[in-house]
């Protein structure tokens, strides 16, 4: 009846340089977000990753950012809509070469940090993602942050959207994530994190830093790949999850256009 | 009876820096090579040059080379047949994102600068670079050198392929071009560069600087975008081949698979 | 009596791409503002740029940039101070290398574009890049928008500095520069742009766009080296400046500490 | 009586991607080559490298590598000499900038990966480096591979220069090192690496893989930085040396020019 997607972050690593445990989380998601050499990534590592995903049956996104190595796509960058569009469209073509080399397809774009941000709020980045998207498949579903402008864009168009929740994050009153300058804007514990994507889930609601609940449409879970406790909350929130009733499978299968 | 295509390289700008007269140069060619970003070309000159490209009715070439903008591409790097695949692939789908995305398709496939000139003597290189094109669409047309490992290995899988001959450069004994280094690389003539193309494709015949005569085929010639006689040229051979009753026509159109 | 500086940037081309009329403008101009790498130059040209400024006697300034070659270093990265020092001390060691190659020494350094414009409104980032500057060497002038952050932060830690003033633009009523998004930004016509600056140098005042006197210093003014203009305007306004009475100088010869 | 530096690359980390164990390995090296931003490391990532280094009493070098990051500088480039001027002079500078800001100096010069292997083999790159070098500081030490035309390049042009020999790696009849290609290329059993770096520093002989004993001269022995087992090796060969009465210095303690 309850249907979640778990998706994370992958392929970023960049030639000599190694980051997160993709071959290890993809046992515990539905979903793969794989960078496309903007941000991070590069060719080698974006044919790897490709592999792994269709062996282990995890539907593939595109995962475009900002072409901002250094700064790991998580600087904001002043770029007008059609940059937006083009910087889109050119990642989503490069990874889907590798995806149609190995017999796969792509699901759906996850945006990737600053430009997932800033096109959380607004209108015009959205548009020119959203259209980028369904110019080159309009089957591809866009994942973008619980009603945020992006999934609003993708909607508009005529794409399939993936309301995205974080279990690790608190919410404010207005539905946004707390800005990670806040002291509270992380939940460190497990139970509490997961616990909060139950309720997200099975009641669409989400208890706001501010004490009252906020209406939330939870259809994909952000999970991380790197640092020390990626497999270990990997593995719990699947458990727990599926403890609490909720199948976890692919956004494409419990989407219907 | 006799036909022959006309290719040129572009999309070679990069943000704020412009080369080539690509506008004026597509009156004048079949089959543009465009650049993917690599060594040379941003996702925003991909999207106008293949828009400028469907809408003056010439056909739509990859135009894949090193990841070494400062070098545009002219200097060798010892990567590996596999590398060699995948900086391919990611090239052809970046630059089939805004082919997709504007209605039209890709024709063929050339390889630039140093990537095209390791490849012609390699055979390693070659194949790992026609199964690239081939497992993204085996559809595509891969230009090479003509006579070349990169041509042979297109066969081998096969791809439809084109064999390239130059206007403007002097042929060796064995059917190799002479290297730039040499002084007499170069022809400057337009009459002589001319006849020697007419040659090529009517007689499948070069004189080599040798003084002996060297069997080719000439299925596409290049012809340059850059430099203040590109414009010129390109008007004259294009006129100078209809006149010695040799059709201008797109590869696609003569070649059947 | 009254003496200006004319600064132009310049070794903006990068590998094949050439951009400004870098040789013949050095005529007109005392200051030269040299790209380092980041948002336009490479090693090559700056070993040229630093060279030909040597040979005409221009004083050289580091012109630093963000890493952002496909946005030439005009849109906003929203990076942070230590950042901000970090990359402007990375290409002001990088120029020196050149300038001390070629036996010569850096006068002065402006950020470019929209670090320049970041820096004007920001104490932070102006204090970074101040610090930068100070460390590597303290006898460096630091240019920056006539009465902005940057020149106070310069001023604060102990630099000389120079207030940068434009000739072809319009100022607002608090000495910021009209957005360039406003329909009267520009000042097209030369008479007026040149009558602008020599007001500023004599009379230390600028007729704003809402009608009223602002105060201004001008202790340099930004000649363009781009565009079809470039070259007249560069030899209209020295010409002009001259017959006002007005010395043009190298700023290091008119400031002292 | 005996004396040896021991060097090791660092700083190669890069944005958001770690590599080496730095801090650590300060512990027991002399030199530090710390990487200039173009093979790897950035300009945040250098600031801290030569900070540590100078907080551990470890002389700073230059690491200048091909701009090719994704290769970590270890694919051969085809670069003119002058190019190779140009990019070290260029990284030179650029750490330079933070060495100063620093209040330290830089010991020595290492080029990186191929650039070091290229240059090894190449009078004509190997002169272009040592006259980068030199004309940015002529007391600034180069390493290079023992008996190499890189050392070579350096002592003629009257550079103090630094024969550096490797203890996990064999050696060819002619005092080159044994391809990586070929099976015997590395030495992996921690007492042979030791006795033969030993017996270079004492006898002036290495025996080749060939069976025969070839004349090398050792100033400055290769540590690893990255890897399980370096900082094992790292300690070890520091006990075991200084055991064999050698001592562990800085080079520039013990060349004279």
């Amino acid at each position: 009846m309850y249907s979640i997607d778990l998706n994370c972050d992958m392929g970023e690593s960049f030639g000599a340089y190694t980051i997160g445990r993709d071959e290890e989380i993809l046992d515990y998601i539905t979903s793969a977000n794989i960078a496309c050499g903007f941000h991070a990534g590069d060719p080698s590592t974006m044919r790897k990753t490709v592999k792994m995903a269709l062996e282990k049956n995890v539907a593939i996104g595109a995962h475009p950012g900002f072409q901002d190595l250094v700064g790991f796509g998580r600087r904001e960058v002043s770029i007008t809509p059609i940059e937006a569009y083009d910087i889109v469209l050119y990642q989503i073509g490069a990874l889907s070469a590798f995806v149609r080399a190995e017999g796969g397809n792509i699901q759906h774009v996850k945006p990737h940090g600053a430009l997932y941000n800033m096109a959380a709020k607004s209108s015009d980045l959205s548009e020119a993602i959203a259209e980028a998207i369904y110019k080159i498949d309009p089957t591809m579903i866009l994942f973008g942050l619980a009603g945020s402008k992006l999934v609003e864009a993708g909607r508009t168009i005529g794409l399939r959207t993936a309301n995205e929740v974080f279990a690790d994050r608190t919410y404010q009153l207005d539905g946004s994530l707390t800005s990670r300058r806040e002291g509270n804007a992380h939940i460190s514990d497990q139970e509490t994190a997961v616990s909060q994507v139950i309720r997200m889930v099975k009641e669409g609601k989400v208890r706001s830093v501010q004490g009252e609940d906020v209406s939330i449409t939870a259809q994909t879970v952000c999970i991380h790949g790197d640092g020390d406790h990626a497999l270990d909350f990997a593995r719990y929130i699947k458990t727990a999850l599926k403890d609490a009733g909720i199948t976890i499978a692919k956004i494409s299968e419990s989407l219907t256009k």
